[in-house]
């Protein structure tokens, strides 16, 4: 039989989610994961993430002669990766072969024009090359099918959905927005999605912003496992209190530091 | 010559503030520092911080044949302890003796009752044997001359000045005012200042949310470098952008986790 799981982690402590030996990536700790429960299975991932990238709807699949659930998972994976939904899928299942896939990005609001981030958001939408937004120009044509931005507080989170996406596309169009946002026009931006008449690098944003928030399928019907999901929520929590805290406590110092003279 | 110098730093990557062979400690790096500047001297603090704690004004004080500025120390420094303001101070300077210290505590409001928790606060104020509020029962009799709770989103900020504090003191009132804030009585919170009839120990609050903000002295006048502070916001807003990214992120992915049902 063949399972798919979906999966969050938190990106700070791996070397992103491919298998790479020496280093500690989820595709390592997951094999482990299996090999504990008496599972060897080759391991497929929907969507690659770099190191430090966030996941909470990553989608995992592999192969098992008994059926395997997130608690199950969950007691040999470490606490920064959390299996929460499952599904017996057919044996030709390939999670790459996603309908869609949705991503955040959230970065700091360093007074840029919104309005023209929001212009270039909707030229995004539709089809495009996006060989000038990937790493090592290997780019080709994607489609988006949303793009918004909001802003809370002194942070802006950008919501994408498409197909598919390549390599740092997301975080180089973070890069892109932020250009628009201070000094390049909107012509600049649609130039960008041309590769075939203009060709320019730009560097991918940090991944510390990134989260992959969802994999769609057309017709797998992922089955939540309560337990797991509080399990997840509860992790989230602790992590989210620390880092408020940490925002807070420097948000404070920051301050205090210009009050003095 | 003798010098006082301000500086601020991150709590994370330390051991503490004191220095212990094969850690890395605040003391250590500063002594590091010097020695490449070809200073050595013995080295005094202010206040002990433990692992984890954050400050901006901590005090140390040491010996030197030549002027030493924030600007020299900071250039032989790693970038997580930064030197803002000096002051050459006489020979017997001990920065212990200071007139006050200035904490402040952050904390994730888990639905306190804060009127409680400003009662007990208002309690505080004045002189007391924090011996149920320290690490060790070595207390002794310290002055509170102002302990204030303020809300910011979901989390509370204590700001606390005495002329001295017990060792986790700060960490261990938050853990007090926390249980006041949720189902002790303002009698327990009393009985608790009164160690001579009462003898009971709460657990410190995490080090995470500490900040020892300033350290305060009769009659030494520091004088602030300009460069060096402003490389010290530099250092913080990064931080602070950073830490605020995550809680966002992670503050949109439990929304994401809850909305899935």
């Amino acid at each position: 039989m063949r399972y798919a799981i979906k999966i969050a982690y938190f990106g700070n402590n791996f070397f992103g989610s491919q298998f790479q030996p020496n280093f500690r990536t989820v595709a390592g700790e997951i094999l482990k994961a299996l090999k504990k429960l008496g599972i060897n299975s080759k391991l497929a991932f929907a969507s690659r993430t770099d190191a430090g990238v966030h996941a909470l709807g990553q989608v995992i699949a592999f192969n098992s002669d008994w059926k395997v659930t997130p608690n199950m998972l969950n007691s040999e994976l470490p606490d920064d990766i959390t299996a929460w939904a499952f599904c017996e899928v057919p044996e030709n299942f390939n999670p790459r072969k996603a309908k869609s896939r949705v991503y955040s990005y959230v970065f700091y609001d360093e007074g840029y024009d919104l309005s023209k981030i929001k212009n270039a958001l909707e030229l995004l939408e539709g089809t495009w090359d996006f060989s000038n937004f990937t790493k090592g120009y290997r780019g080709g044509k994607r489609t988006i099918y949303s793009a918004e931005l909001r802003k809370e507080e002194n942070f802006l989170i950008l919501e994408i959905e498409g197909n598919a996406f390549t390599w740092n596309m997301v975080r180089c169009i973070a890069t892109a927005l932020k250009n628009v946002g201070k000094e390049k026009e909107l012509d600049w931006f649609e130039k960008m999605l041309k590769p075939e008449v203009h060709r320019e690098r730009v560097q991918p944003s940090p991944p510390y912003g990134l989260l992959l928030k969802d994999v769609k399928y057309e017709k797998i019907d992922f089955e939540i496992e309560e337990y797991a999901k509080r399990l997840l929520q509860r992790r989230i929590k602790n992590r989210l209190i620390e880092s408020g805290t940490l925002y807070k406590l420097l948000s404070l110092e920051l301050e205090s530091s210009n009050s003095r003279e």
